[in-house]
């Protein structure tokens, strides 16, 4: 009897896995990885140099990331098509065998693990090992804590809509907003709006090489994708 | 030179810390943790048998924690005296050694070390190393996920009044609720005022020994401190 255990990798630094993935990793024996097709894989470049020259890998390769809108049908038909498909081939790997699935940050948290774990229910069983989020390492990056006190932390996706961003940007003591890349003009307006632009960083590369920390007010017009906005509490302190 | 380094140790369980938190601890020579006076403190317990035998230990004893209000200023004067103490004993002795100083969860999410990382700013050099967040150990205790897609995830201290917290739990798609203890039943008043009672679960000790994962509504009307109320979102899924 294997299992399926998916093992968040924390935000990037290698050396920020837990105790726990890092042996999972370097003993397992089949390994599985969502990637970009034609591209390295941000999951696979994290625990270079870790894996056994035995195991095998499972690149899993999205058949769409943004080229189609998320909100189109299509997308969303491609993308239950590609999971379903990779829940099956899991769930038949784990009748005999353990497979390892690699996800940054913590799965549970905005990870793409959770389409496949729903589907593996009653399929096979799912281990998730939680991981240091990709928004800890990028506070941390900051040398600001981000929440104090009875401050109430609000965690935003900038793909939602800009009147909502700014709503929810006003009504917050500390913020993070993930999902950037081309939504940043739109998350700008709504934090000027919000009257939080001005207290706003952008965290690219948390906790990885390349690594860069700016004010959103100093920073250029366009981010990647996986940049973390932040903006930090003022709470309560003795 | 020395300096001061803030370890965090993750939500409980000693194989979820960071291999550069295990590395960190094991090495140190001056260990540092918060406690109340007369426990033996949650942080110093999760590093049991990885404290080398030639290591100093600093228990720094809270002079009080629940005794007096928060918003009583003497809570505040006898905290500040006794975070501005230690500041001053760990830059001394970071003048020539390395100190690590453990913290619970990540220590700049709602952590006690932050009061000391701004007392010693240009007092000694400080690193911080993330850690995952009791929270994150505690939605993967659930088994269910706790964001998708564009869900809004709120954090909230059940220390706020019982207003906000049901207008800010009406208002997120998920939500995680800390610092209960006490505040329980008036957490439940705010949660069923805002239809999110039935939707919630409640994790007592996440991740160690005598971990309880329950539903809200079955669980008993007095929970430790440390519990997290979790309601999960519901966000897109393809």
């Amino acid at each position: 009897m294997g299992k399926v255990i998916c093992v968040g990798l924390g935000p990037g630094d290698p050396e920020l896995m837990s105790v726990k993935a890092d042996r999972l990793i370097r003993s397992a024996r089949h390994i599985a990885y969502f990637r970009k097709a034609g591209r390295a894989g941000q999951a696979r470049q994290i625990v270079e140099g870790m894996i056994g020259a035995d195991a095998t890998e499972y690149p899993m390769e999205y058949p769409v990331t943004t080229e189609i809108h998320f909100a189109d049908p299509e997308y969303n038909r491609l993308l239950a098509a590609f999971y379903e498909d990779w829940a099956q081939r899991l769930a038949e790997l784990a009748q005999d065998e353990t497979v390892v699935v690699l996800c940054e940050g913590d799965p549970f948290f905005y990870g793409s693990f959770m389409h496949l774990h729903s589907r593996l229910q009653g399929r096979a069983e799912v281990d998730v090992v939680p991981g240091i989020t990709g928004m800890s390492g990028c506070w941390t990056a900051t040398g600001i804590p981000i929440t104090w006190g009875d401050d109430v932390l609000t965690v935003l996706m900038a793909t939602l809509p800009e009147e909502e961003l700014a709503d929810r940007a006003r009504d917050a003591d500390a913020l993070v907003v993930m999902k950037i890349g081309r939504n940043l003009p739109k998350l700008r307006r709504a934090l000027a709006k919000a009257g939080r632009l001005g207290a706003a960083w952008i965290v690219e590369r948390g906790t990885m090489e390349g690594q860069r920390v700016q004010r959103l007010s100093e920073a250029e017009e366009v981010a990647p994708y996986f940049s973390v906005v932040i903006v930090h509490g003022q709470g309560r302190r003795p």
